[in-house]
């Protein structure tokens, strides 16, 4: 019971957290940085952090956690499934979008691709996400996968979610740190800069600190073994834990 | 035997990933960025990411990893137990020695300090790795300390372990995606610019690419159950795993 209570606990917080993020990433870019478009001016840039924000950390740190709310428990995994690897797909497709905006806005400013070392780690967990995507629907969703091959992937499967998360954690905070050293140059355009720590900047910075608070949180209710789903075959009140490589 | 082989090799791999990062961010500043000094030039800021890369990421990530050596297994813990906190506190010094070289070259420069998200993180990692080392003394080395308290706090010891080498490599590729930028503005003298790839580019992103490589390694060894030191008390073959918070 004293542990139900403690996983809603943390649970909501994960929830205060991640809406949080949703409402600062929105909120820097809407307020500070001119708004959105998709017309290939920085506008459009614009929707690269809302939308990478929101699909590789927000959304994909609720779905890797789903099965961990108690109330999912006493019910058929199915419908749960469908909705984790749903809501994953849906952090997929907002990823997506938000490196088309990037990449538009780049090739309409005739400014190169895939230099910078935050593009190349954003770019491996993007890869690495597809790849963990595709390899869960094989696994875990075609009927025609055995038990056996299923038991195998899990360990792995779980291990490299946490880790995609940490990369996207990884890509967002060099993301928004490069972002404002670009724009807060002071001076050129009446701009405070980034060293005099004007709104903007204490704004983008929390936002940052509130995205690693965030995975932290959903990293701390993925390890604890506890409030891991119980699945039938383990004895009851031992329940193999998934966040470790048991091979 | 199948489960060390794998142990070892997976070792090996962690030891030359993190021989890699000490020799490429030596070459990095070392050639092209005009070599180290203490004399508040930015020859003096070049220690920082030499300081930082080799204490809070190589030697730390080497000392978390030190007692899922099988080797180490066979004998009293409190040697162990000592090269790990020393390994630590050596890590902890090169990391302060790193802080002190940026504060210094900023101080003489009359550049602000702890403006951007890269040194919010970073300060908050070493505020972190700090409580953790002195509560992992407090709990584990005093003698005064029971057995039951040691017990309650290994598993958030653990835990923090790992967390505090996620919010280390967050601060690394940040800072160096940041110095890059910074440094490689082309034309001004000589250089070409970060977006056309020059060959330091290349390396510090390389640099940075071996860093998050090291430390999922080390993160992989660090929550596989079967690589954990076998502790008395437990049943011979299932071990209590330490990555996970089993409370």
């Amino acid at each position: 019971m004293r542990g139900i209570v403690t996983f809603y606990l943390t649970y909501l917080l994960c929830l205060m957290l991640g809406i949080t993020c949703v409402a600062l990433v929105a909120h820097w870019n809407y307020s500070y940085r001119g708004g959105f478009a998709w017309d290939g001016s920085v506008k459009q840039f614009n929707w690269h952090p809302v939308f990478m924000v929101t699909g590789m950390v927000v959304l994909y740190g609720n779905a890797a956690v789903l099965y961990r709310i108690p109330l999912t428990w006493g019910h058929n995994k199915l419908p749960w499934k469908l909705l984790h690897a749903g809501l994953l797909l849906l952090s997929f497709v907002l990823s997506v979008i938000g490196l088309c905006a990037v990449f538009d806005y780049h090739n309409a400013n005739h400014t190169a691709n895939l230099y910078s070392l935050h593009s190349w780690v954003g770019i491996c967990t993007t890869a690495l996400f597809t790849a963990q995507w595709v390899m869960g629907f094989t696994a875990f969703l075609l009927p025609c996968t055995p038990m056996t091959a299923r038991a195998l992937v899990k360990p792995a499967h779980v291990w490299m979610g946490g880790i995609i998360l940490v990369l996207g954690i990884v890509s967002c905070i060099s993301g928004i740190n490069e972002k404002l050293f670009f724009a807060l140059k002071g001076n050129t355009n009446g701009t405070l800069p980034y060293s005099a720590l004007p709104p903007e900047a204490i704004t983008a910075n929390a936002l940052g600190v509130i995205i690693v608070a965030f995975g932290l949180v959903v990293l701390k209710i993925l390890s604890n073994q506890i409030w891991q789903r119980p699945e039938p075959g383990y004895e009851e009140g031992v329940y193999q834990p998934l966040g470790y490589d048991g091979s």
